[in-house]
């Protein structure tokens, strides 16, 4: 069992929002008003939680209201209000102000939150708070199989994270929820820049569908409880646990049955080199010839040259796995060790794209007729 | 039957290429050496047939040789030395010189041409010639499941077009093959605009899965034979033809089952309506549902939002066909009637997204289990 760092606690409820009866509302707590820092969907369709979460940065956070089965994005002026009366709801069960209750919501977007479920649900969630992870990670999900925990030491203490992935996850965030708890105490005003700066560098560089999201968030609850802790050692733990789920996210991305961990590197800066691995990363062409193991590397080169007009095919080198498939102009290698490298859960693809100091690497995970079949499925 | 204007006569045989045994060989010949303009790819990718067809710009034109089956691209310095034998075979076979010879590829990126095959059937080519467009447009196809052809008069002269499409449509240039053909008389000089303006209108403005290829090629061929136009008539006449096959190319896009019309209005300039229509357009999520026949529209929303950051949604309208389902900020109309609308080889989506004069109309199509499918078989 992994526990939320003292002071901490959660409990996952079924509140009627999902038809099928499975858990569908999370609540994280914070014993005492926490030290937060938050990174959102940069998407001007954002869900009100959204707006309401961000508002809330600066001050301290009691509380974390978490429903999936309904993004309550785009749903108007119902949505505003339905943000209002979960947070009115949690603050009066938890004996705190409304301004310290933040919301976070995954789903369908466009369809209208039922808020007296998730309200209704509310008080029970709080009987049940506890310190164990797995039943908010439970109630977060949406198309998820798998519950995605990761934790990590900071120091003398701990950070700890839960995640949800699934669909929509793309460049500018990773559609997804993520909510890190650490006990750490590090120097006031430091938690945002180190949270910014984890998100970015793992969550900021997943790409599967290309689709961003309108309910993108990630929450660091600090109860500051805990050992002091140098900055650069809980900038360790959170650059670990936010890799770990991100990398938890790509391989349970709707239908993806393998994660490519594409690396670009000898690109003129780090934003080129970033720019031409989310490239290969969105080929939907590329990403089904992965799905059947298939080493059809033109479409790598394809999407390279569609980012830089004058990559010059010359000086570049292109693996996959170990195996080289194109090199100093021409093709290169064995196709069938480069099949061989496919065949995996993970696989990485290595592009030298010139001599410059630019690198990046990107996660992404291959395109499935599964993906396609569940997307198309009616919300009518 | 389609004929090609006077002064031109194509042909389509059989080479060897593909390994089934189709047709895989186009010859487009012009009596005399015809003034032409093209417009091709911009990925750094490009084939060498894009490079040595480009290169003869402003020269004049006896043929094209246009082989299907294998893209020649990403081939190093055997696929440039195969361009060159192809040329000069060609050359000798018809009498000219190789620079007034260009060539297109499409196929497969990355395998090596068998050169000797497309160089013995070009011989077979040249007996077969005649004014019938269907053989030449029957050689050209890959995945396509028809061929696709169009004419339309220019003034008293005409204008012939014959395209392939398949997969790897994308913006900047739609993944395809496109020969034009017209016996008006402008003034010279002004051929390479009037192209360039159409093919910006029409296949600048097809997106299916976003993909940009190495090949993508636009030539149109001039006899000067027929009846003086106005530079207008053939605009118009262009315009026409290149807009019927770009929708023939959408239509029978790889796995697709229905076009989508994307009309975007009161952008701030036409480029920012153009990248919204894109965006929605390369949408893999929504192109899912509308796959399905689901008016998923948060997923319309969604694309539009993580394009513009600053899009106001209080003042956004969407429409799918002419159901409305979002409206001052609030979702409208009823799902049924816009799943009704759905159900069509061709629906619009309508998109208002302010007050500016900015408008854009793009097509794609839908995302089917089938496209992955056919993008997974191996290259091996």
């Amino acid at each position: 069992m992994l526990s939320w760092v003292p002071g901490v606690a959660c409990s996952g409820v079924s509140c009627g929002v999902k038809a099928d009866g499975a858990l569908d509302l999370g609540l994280l707590v914070a014993e005492r008003p926490a030290a937060w820092a938050g990174t959102f969907t940069l998407n001007a369709a954002a869900a009100p939680s959204v707006g309401w979460s961000r508002s809330l940065l600066g001050g301290r956070l009691r509380a974390v209201v978490v429903n999936s089965g309904n993004a309550n994005a785009c749903t108007g002026r119902a949505g505003t209000r339905a943000v209002g009366l979960v947070t009115a709801a949690a603050a009066e069960a938890l004996g705190c102000g409304p301004h310290e209750v933040a919301v976070a919501s995954t789903g369908p977007i466009g369809k209208s939150l039922p808020v007296h479920h998730v309200i209704a649900g509310i008080p029970r969630a709080v009987e049940l708070l506890g310190p164990d992870v797995e039943p908010f990670a439970s109630a977060i999900v949406t198309t998820d199989t798998t519950t995605k925990v990761s934790s990590a030491p900071a120091g003398d203490a701990r950070v700890v994270g839960v995640a949800k992935g699934a669909a929509m996850v793309a460049p500018s965030m990773a559609t997804m929820l993520v909510f890190l708890a650490t006990d750490a105490r590090v120097a006031p005003g430091s938690l945002q820049g180190l949270l910014s700066d984890a998100a970015a560098a793992t969550f900021g560089r997943i790409c599967v569908d290309a689709c961003e999201s309108t309910n993108d968030s990630v929450f660091l609850l600090s109860t500051e409880t805990g050992a002091e802790t140098s900055a650069a050692a809980l900038a360790g733990a959170l650059r670990e646990v936010c890799s770990d789920l991100a990398s938890q996210i790509v391989k349970d991305a709707e239908g993806a049955s393998r994660v490519m961990r594409i690396e670009v590197s000898g690109a003129r800066s780090e934003e080129a080199a970033l720019s031409l691995a989310r490239a290969v990363a969105a080929s939907a062409l590329w990403r089904a010839a992965a799905h059947g193991g298939d080493p059809n590397w033109g479409r790598i080169l394809a999407a390279l040259g569609s980012v830089d007009r004058s990559l010059d095919l010359s000086s570049l080198e292109v693996r996959i796995g170990p195996e080289p498939v194109f090199s100093g102009g021409e093709p290169a290698g064995s196709l069938e060790l480069a099949a061989k490298a496919m065949d995996a859960d993970e696989f990485s693809i290595g592009c030298v794209v010139g001599r410059g100091p630019g690198t990046a690497e990107v996660l992404s995970a291959d395109l499935s007729p599964e993906y396609v079949e569940l997307n198309a499925r009616g919300t009518t």
